[in-house]
């Protein structure tokens, strides 16, 4: 399979996207990025993904792959020559899908709650609920990492792409909401961890900076 | 790895749990499944789940499992010489999990909300996109099973699961509203898949029936 046979359709500033520009970095796969304007979608995307008409979409040859965290698990099965991003026992297996699940499906959506909630005092309810979460993840680190820099272990692997996506917006929450979410007194090793993710070479210029206004909330 | 350090923490009637004990029983795994009285959960529950308190729970030995997707992928990883359920290669792989992604979380909660929905016109449009994601659903087993009689070919896979687990609610909402959903003038090749499913010697008994009162709505 050529190198140029693989495009993918994104948005900047999704962190949904930037997950399958890491896993692709981390696989070292050169690759076609395709900028798509969601207010005039691609007859490409919607051709590759009719059902959800979203992206990240990533097309492989004839092929297109839908929803970020199964392409990343495409790429992980696909490239099987580059660094492996999910863990090979079974249970950790289990354990990185479980807490995927929990990070997509409900910890993150409070992040959305948080910036809908009205009221200082419901606010630091929500607030309160979004660093129990990440108390919570902080444990799932020590427990996955064993003491090394990620919770793949040595290498970036698949929580660190699913969590650290979200880095972007939880700095931009952090800026526009003047409050403190990772905080290096709660979470001490999520917080170095984080610093750790957003350098590496396959992260930087890929998940976005607020600084640089990529992400307007 | 003895057959009695399985156990299945379940709810007669719980469609998740279902999927567990199809997936189980297609690997031939002798379980002890124990039910959850989820007004009293059990401290095993507890402190296998202690994120979600849910059920399913798999214990396998002194390790546990949660999340129904998580443990199906987990029984197929870990007992490798019964039939598979995830197809082998990476693309298949990656559209199953898709139209699993899109089963939980676009089309099942169509049946939920009409449950909830009142009136008449507006139960009929929630019917019609239920009814539409079942059309979709049939053009996906069409070229999945390729000829064969499950998605999974020729035996019960990943998605026969995914959505098999399902037809006792759709058969309950059929019954308690009168309304026809899964129609064979619409979705032929479903209806039949769903017949032959539910015959199956690992469904049966699995997938309560609604005529035995299981499922109230």
């Amino acid at each position: 399979m050529e190198t140029n046979d693989v495009k993918l359709l994104g948005r900047c500033a999704s962190p949904y996207v930037n997950r399958v520009q890491i896993a692709l970095n981390m696989k070292s796969i050169n690759y076609e990025y395709l900028e798509e304007n969601l207010g005039s979608k691609s007859s490409l995307l919607l051709n590759a993904n009719p059902v959800n008409k979203k992206v990240p979409v990533l097309i492989h040859g004839h092929k297109s792959v839908s929803e970020s965290l199964v392409i990343v698990q495409y790429i992980d099965e696909v490239w099987t020559n580059g660094p492996c991003l999910i863990p090979s026992d079974p249970l950790d297996r289990a354990e990185a899908r479980f807490w995927a699940d929990y990070i997509d499906h409900k910890w993150f959506p409070l992040t959305a709650e948080f910036k809908l909630t009205q009221g200082e005092g419901r606010k630091v309810v929500v607030k309160e609920r979004i660093i129990e979460g990440l108390v919570l993840l902080e444990e799932v680190f020590v427990k996955c990492s064993k003491g090394k820099d990620y919770f793949g272990g040595d290498s970036i692997g698949y929580l660190d792409i699913v969590l650290g996506s979200f880095l972007g917006w939880l700095t931009a929450i952090e800026m526009t909401s003047d409050v403190q979410l990772l905080d290096i007194t709660k979470t001490p090793d999520l917080v170095e961890w984080s610093n750790r993710f957003s350098l590496n070479d396959v992260v930087r210029n890929v998940v976005p900076e607020t600084e640089k206004g990529w992400i307007k909330l």
